[in-house]
């Protein structure tokens, strides 16, 4: 049937906007939408949507054969929902042709929608109180026989998921996964170009290789010897727009990372990357929290606004990392004072050193689940995650009767027995997880420890962390350099574009590692969401620091160091992860359960087996040839 | 002053929403703004938006120094306009410092809004009745001596141009034609995903090889010897998509091609890329349609819905071309009976080849500024761009008294002369040009002989097409398969996913050539903005048209047409070329001039320098190298 004449049959059908609630995932999540599903198509309506009201009605609907009930009855299946039809024992053919075909076939069926007889009714279905009478029904594709029942895809293995990812994706997780993906996208669009005046630009990403660019993917071009680099974000871009003049930006941007086989990153990952002139840092806050906000999935948790804000340093002193999980509160504390010529050589001999000191967490009421061979391989997981040798963790269970067992009691005075036991208000019942070492490294064991004992407990089924709630956290002050990694100097905490904390301009000189930055971090539920920073806009405090503090060659910014000597206003931006932020949202621990074709762990798309050999006469149009495999 | 200061600052002053119309360009185009453009910053107003109401308000501007007039006058600038502020004659520091500092240095101002006196209001200014008076000035940004004047940067060649391209951004042009490009791909979105339920699906862009990728950049990995590829289009899963019950997919894609040094092509490029379920030509057709209407800028000439069809054929016959221009009439016309045994021996000579014709078009009352020698270098570039070295074209002219003046006109009876000139109704003054030779490529001639012909009327200032109107035109039953380029055997015109033509089918064993396809074209004003197609559905359709037909290798397709056996449901889309779309909308030639940091015509970035060399140690991770250049 064709669509005109389609449109003349439906014509006395009044298309009923759809009103379609979502399933709700775990964290309760649904969008109520309302807009046209079935407009432009040779649908009437939508497979979820038919009530009551349709009752008379002729429609057409179009789906997948979810299953066959008996001979009369078989469920037809759209992303919206199912509904029922039936045959009557006239229309034998109708009947020989649905038993005939497979699971997934997809089918279009004219019928007139009929109210179900009371008994049955199916209350825990939408489309319960109806059933539609088959007059047509048009074979569209013959399913042959499926790898595995869509239904049950989730249960499959991920790699056979990805493979036939197209049946995936058919599956109700994936419809509200990418789903909502879509619809927050467009709100937090809505939020920044139609509320408040971003432009919405596209940047390049076949750019030019960048300093320190070392996990960028090459593209040879055609020109000999040159080759483009994919980014992996639009810095450099967003900067020059504001040296342009266009004074608010934003872009949901494809970046890339050649990380090679780090689980839970891809290759290419999507960013809301947002730059402003004439900001400072709290402009920048306040506006990602009120977009957050307004974009916010309606049956999600509400999120509350202002975000409570941490520095740097408090939050590794309270949570041994620099992204804390606040839904629960197991604080680390410093009880240095304490143990003070304690008698314990293991202890007295770290407080000995340069910014040595003890520090300690407390777990209540868990002493029967955290075994004493649980908590050793739990500590021996955490220094071992850090890479840590040199820092000592020391347990101590605070026994029924007030007495400690913890294989430094017999060493300790009473006098510091009683001084840690004020510190950390302790109880009968209580396990203590002390540190002795150096610097930040005492944090981060229990920082690890901490959380390592949540995933623990929580796998025991005993609540640790707040449910179903989102802890939004800004941490700020972050150092604006780090010693660098494996060598001499000092490299950029995040990049060598964040501007100095003004406090602190007066360090650069002298003291560049005492050097805070005008960083922030949006942290949520302990996973870094966000990132960015208020820019140098001055050419020269740009180059010092690339010169003269990180040594880098500055040949590659030159376009950059220009630009900013051609009048460029004080700028700040940041930028939202969105495959992780949308995880969280989805209530699932995987991004590639929110991306539509992921790919897997180490870079390959099992579904089109990518990435694939090239012909050398392919590569021939690029000069370059594939080296030989080495043997070693 | 800090973030919080001001707000503290400002709170007294009602933050007026923005109500600004940007400059309109040469269609009349422009938007009206209605949102907040300088929330989050240190800013209370732009520079574009004071007026009467403002005045004895306190306010904060930040700007560029577009101008000083005297000592006691300056003009500062943002994209939304320009305000004029001044210093008393008491203000001595504030006057030496603006007279110290270079044009286009970023400034913050505050002060206070006053009415100008009545004679300086100025009517040509939207800020023309008041003028600030200054109470503090900061300097934000020192400009040093600029490469060429701002506001004259369109005079200047393009490829500097792109070298400061961060100047060019601040001009009027490319201020607006940003913006507007950003503000109707918004429409866009709202169109599709509010009101019409579509999802926004982010596809892959490292992908794998396509059979036929000729044009496909590739990316190396570190699987040794195994690349991605950058696809052209996300094709191939978007019809997944289609497979996976996302049933209505859209998404603003950037896509790559390789095309070398093709002028007004870019290497990336960005598409309006839309496919549905169960849905037909027509139903693509309508979406497409009401969608740039919705979305179409408020102040450009509105276009009018439904757009003509047009097929193929009839493209061919009476334009020459399968993107015809229709702001001009100067159709095509066969003359071959007419002409038949006419006694011209080229003609003649034509005629008796198979499918040999004889078409004509008619140039009315412009014989002065078409001279003879005009006409025979138009016909020559006509025939050269074609590289058709067989059609002859002749012209004649027909003079005051009726009489004909052309090379053939001594060989031609009049019964011949009577019958072309009923044909044509030719009257003293026209010219005709005649080709003849065989099937389409005499049309092709003077389809583009009539384009030329326009062209140089137009740049005598002989107005031939419509001005400002925007001729969409849908063109459709194009073939399915052409003659491959230089070789044997058929090749998909479009691509090989479009599906056949109901009335086609039985052909398409016994003669492919003949089949149309289920694709159709949109085209403005005589460019292609957008194709999309119906596509196959059935497995073994696809199959055997890629197998039997097209004789490709399908092993890189296995995973679609395995899908294709899962449960497929018919669908079709449709991609828009937004880049070519905003440059027509935006009434500038040349696509460079709508993208923000475009690459020059031999791919290269003069800004940045890109693409750049890699050192050998950086290619060993994907190991590659790259080959010797050969000398010859």
């Amino acid at each position: 049937m064709s669509f005109l004449a389609l449109r003349r049959l439906f014509s006395q059908v009044k298309r009923h906007h759809l009103e379609f609630l979502a399933p709700s995932n775990q964290h309760g999540c649904k969008y109520r939408m309302i807009s046209d599903a079935v407009s432009f198509t040779q649908r009437s309506h939508t497979c979820g949507s038919l009530c009551k009201d349709n009752v008379g009605q002729k429609v057409k609907l179009c789906g997948w054969l979810q299953y066959n009930r008996g001979t009369q009855f078989s469920v037809l299946r759209d992303w919206t929902g199912i509904t029922q039809i039936f045959t009557t024992s006239k229309q034998k053919e109708f009947q020989d042709l649905m038993k005939s075909i497979k699971h997934e076939s997809v089918l279009c069926v004219v019928g007139k929608v009929k109210s179900r007889p009371d008994k049955d009714i199916n209350p825990n279905m939408a489309t319960g109180e109806i059933e539609v009478e088959v007059e047509e029904i048009e074979v569209l594709s013959q399913a042959e026989p499926l790898p595995f029942p869509v239904s049950e895809f989730y249960k499959i293995s991920e790699r056979i998921r990805m493979e036939y990812r197209y049946l995936d994706i058919r599956s109700k997780q994936m419809q509200r996964n990418l789903r909502i993906r879509s619809k927050m996208i467009m709100k937090m669009r809505e939020f920044l170009a139609n509320k408040h005046e971003f432009v919405d630009v596209e940047t390049p990403t076949l750019f030019r290789r960048t300093p320190g660019g070392a996990k960028e993917f090459v593209v040879p071009t055609q020109h000999h010897g040159k080759f483009y680099s994919l980014p992996q974000s639009p810095q450099q871009f967003k900067q020059l727009l504001m040296v342009g003049g266009i004074d608010r930006y934003f872009q949901i941007a494809r970046c890339y990372r050649d990380e090679g086989a780090k689980p839970d990153r891809q290759p290419e990952f999507t960013q809301l990357d947002i730059e402003m002139s004439f900001v400072e840092r709290e402009g920048v806050i306040q506006l990602i929290e009120e977009m957050l906000q307004y974009s916010w999935p309606e049956d999600c948790t509400q999120i509350v606004t202002p975000f409570p804000h941490i520095t740097y340093e408090q939050a590794m002193r309270l949570y041994g990392t620099d992204k804390p999980d606040t839904r629960f509160n197991m604080k680390i504390q410093d009880i240095t004072s304490s143990c003070k010529d304690c008698g314990v050589t293991l202890i007295d001999d770290k407080l000995q050193k340069d910014n040595g000191n003890v520090v300690a967490i407390k777990v209540s009421d868990t002493q029967r689940i955290l075994s004493k061979k649980c908590v050793e391989d739990l500590k021996t997981d955490a220094l071992k995650a850090l890479g840590d040798i040199k820092t000592v963790v020391i347990p101590i269970r605070v026994l029924d009767d007030g007495s400690w067992q913890s294989p430094i009691s017999k060493h300790l005075s009473d006098h510091v027995r009683i001084n840690i036991s004020n510190d950390l208000d302790l109880q009968p019942g209580d396990l203590v997880l002390i540190a002795a070492g150096q610097n930040y490294s005492t944090y981060e064991v229990l920082g690890k420890l901490r959380l390592f004992i949540a995933d623990y407990l929580e796998s025991k089924d005993i609540q640790v962390r707040e449910k179903d709630v989102f802890n939004f956290l800004w941490v700020t002050d972050f150092p604006l350099f780090l010693p660098k990694e494996g060598g001499e100097g000092l490299e950029s905490a995040h990049h060598p574009f964040t501007d100095v904390h003004p406090d602190d301009r007066h360090f650069l000189d002298t003291h560049p590692e005492k050097v805070r930055g005008l960083h922030y971090d949006l942290v949520l539920n302990g996973s870094e969401v966000g990132g960015g920073s208020i820019r140098i806009h001055h050419s020269h405090l740009q180059k010092y620091i690339l010169e003269q503090i990180l040594k880098v060659d500055i040949s590659e910014l030159e376009h950059l160091l220009k630009a900013f000597t051609l009048g460029c206003p004080p700028h700040g931006g940041i930028a939202l992860g969105l495959d992780r932020l949308f995880a969280m949202i989805c209530g699932t621990p995987s991004i590639r359960d929110v991306i539509a074709f992921p790919k897997s762990h180490d870079g390959k798309d099992p579904m089109s087996k990518a990435p694939a050999t090239v012909s050398q006469c392919e590569l021939d149009t690029y000069h370059i040839q594939v080296k030989p495999q080495q043997s070693s």
